[in-house]
């Protein structure tokens, strides 16, 4: 990629090859396109198939290269093809992977996981994040015999009819024992716990306000401690939904910082660098309910999967990662701060550096955050202009600095345009 | 594997890896283990941990050898470690997998797919049977906007709330709108049907009776007929669930040799020889429906698995693999019921030869069945006493007769135990 050369449309000279992947998905796919790797919900220019993939960059379909932040919505965090989490995958693919039952590597990721997180006495491994939440809501429901779920409104925990953001073929009955509180808002956790009673299984609660096209937000304190106080009160299940932050906010849990342990934590996305997993962590106080609740899955115990999870975690750790997502987080969201004002833009940058988002003021329709990201793609930087963002081990500072040359660029382009 | 000799125990010797990893095991995982691998549902004498496979055999973590009829529980369709299958999933892998899109991977295996499946005009893909089970569920409610899902009683649909067969953590409302019949009895679903009334959704059923520890059954002409006439009437969806049974009975769909048509069908296991993946196919009255329903993964666009699917598809295409099913599954058959007849022993063989189901007369407690798989699996032979099992091109004629030579003994050794 060169930054600030205009890419050439090669649909112009008839002979894309997303354009012509479009055309034939649009028959043989409903809607040509289906879930959040949509292109149509992103602006115009955006690509929607993928040819390869090398640590933070990307290339289409079309051949266009990408220098990328949104990892493919979060599971890249080490960067593509990392050669670690490649070769162990390899060494157990030359083994076996989907066999009559787990490897050696189901007991080295568990003793793993247990290790690092200090909530955690076991752990159990799935394959979609939404594998994980279930199973966590399930176990929590098993282990108090009680049935209401508490969590935030807007949230996102998965894409089945009790949590998907679509009610589309969901029934009422599917939500039948949910019951939503704000994000942060003591008062309002309070409130829904009360209306729980005493059918209160769990708190469901995302490691940090990630809801798409809002400004995010990091857990309070004293919101967390009250979320742990309640569920202690109750005798339910904190449940920290770490799909979206894991490992990239803290490697002992996102919430250690807060002093508070979940009872179970929900896992997937970056554990294994792209790879298929999800775990559920849990305490010892819900290990009989975990071992109650029959959860499975043909591919679960799959040992590839599992061994580039043992191998991301090396690279991780070995690479102090979680202050390079700060740092290079913070000097992403400084320089876009200095340049939105030097362009008189307002902006607001919130949340976790590690995970960028960004979204203008008066911005209602997402247009001013659409033009700016259309102008970004254009020259080879991929952004979201309403969903958080992520950064992996690959992401230098040059990357950095590159990509800000970018945005100072597509800046320059909204002011004039607004 | 030498057949007929038994193997003597390492852990006697005490370096059994198996028996360490369960020691470990228990400590970090509820139970020791989870799910429908966990050897504890499994005859004395069984491995739970695997270090390697390759075509029809396996290697425990004790280095000893069997010959495996379970195949994962039915992902292995053309053996581990298929060179074809695994030279298409590296060459995947070295481009990338997990991305900001799908790769063309995604059209040509939907395009496949549809060529493939008469029923089919679309297909949407997914991570785990279970996914494709509920997506077809929450695909055929949307299309009606009706409720009801009428599936049979005791059939296997997967391991969520809605559909686990255990009930620790699962709420009345999880189950609130399905209404059960009994497989291939036309008088039942037709009761089904009259109770879901105007609220029908779904006649939801597996492409053969293959509950664990029963009898199999193939399902009747009069029945698919029946339930295909059910849905036209009410406009509901017929959703055939192909994860168990799918490219073992046919590759056009199980009940196409029946002359009838789902409008969705689930499939999962076998569709890409071990790689995580599944999909919904569906016809054009379910399109729009398809299109509505938010079903998302994070690893779901995965290229390495789609390629891997297309591969063994078309090892399965150049191969004539239903035939070889069914020629080694009969030989298998007729071998067991001479056996048995010669022993005195009465045995019952059901369903599809493909999928080989032997169960012992008035063995309620399936003690027979244990002791004879006992003593099979002592001789490295791997079979299951209580669940269907399944065969993969990799099984010559020559296993099938290494096979028999062992089961022969065990059926000795049962008769006389009796």
């Amino acid at each position: 990629m060169t930054a600030l050369s205009p890419v050439v449309d090669p649909g112009s000279s008839g002979v894309s090859g997303d354009a012509d992947l479009r055309r034939r998905a649009a028959r043989v796919i409903p809607g040509g396109m289906y879930g959040h790797l949509n292109a149509r919900l992103l602006p115009p220019g955006y690509p929607q198939f993928y040819e390869r993939a090398e640590g933070c960059r990307l290339w289409d379909a079309d051949g266009r290269e990408y220098l990328d932040f949104m990892c493919s919505w979060g599971p890249i965090i080490v960067g593509h093809r990392h050669p670690a989490v490649e070769e162990a995958a390899r060494r157990q693919a030359a083994l076996g992977d989907c066999m009559n039952g787990p490897t050696a590597r189901l007991v080295e990721l568990s003793e793993r996981l247990v290790h690092l997180l200090p909530h955690a006495d076991w752990a159990v491994f799935q394959k979609n994040g939404t594998d994980a939440t279930t199973t966590a809501v399930t176990m929590a429901r098993a282990g108090t015999r009680k049935r209401k779920i508490v969590l935030a409104k807007g949230a996102y925990h998965g894409a089945v009819p009790w949590c998907s953001p679509s009610l589309a073929g969901v029934t009422a009955e599917d939500r039948a024992h949910l019951i939503y509180f704000r994000y942060n808002d003591v008062e309002s956790l309070e409130a829904a716990v009360r209306e729980a009673g005493d059918d209160l299984a769990a708190i469901l609660v995302s490691a940090f306000r990630h809801d798409m096209g809002q400004p995010q937000e990091l857990p309070t304190a004293a919101f967390a401690r009250a979320a742990r106080a309640l569920c202690d009160r109750a005798g339910a299940a904190l449940i920290v939904d770490e799909v979206r932050a894991g490992f990239r906010l803290s490697m002992q849990g996102s919430w250690e910082r807060l002093g508070v342990r979940p009872d179970l934590s929900a896992w997937s996305k970056a554990i294994a660098n792209g790879y298929a997993l999800a775990a559920v962590t849990g305490n010892d106080a819900f290990r009989q309910a975990a071992q109650e609740v029959y959860v499975t899955g043909s591919f679960w115990m799959g040992g590839v999967a599992m061994a580039a999870a043992l191998a991301t975690l090396d690279v991780l750790e070995n690479n102090d990662a979680i202050r390079h997502f700060e740092e290079t987080g913070q000097r992403l969201r400084d320089g876009l701060a200095r340049q939105a004002a030097r362009h008189g833009l307002a902006i607001r940058q919130t949340g976790p550096a590690q995970l960028p988002s960004v979204l203008f003021e008066d911005d209602a329709d997402y247009a001013k955050g659409a033009y700016f990201a259309a102008e970004a793609i254009k020259h080879g930087i991929y952004l979201h202009h309403r969903h958080n963002m992520f950064l992996s081990l690959a992401h230098t500072v040059q990357d950095i600095d590159l990509a800000l040359q970018v945005t100072d660029h597509a800046c320059a382009r909204l002011a004039a345009h607004l």
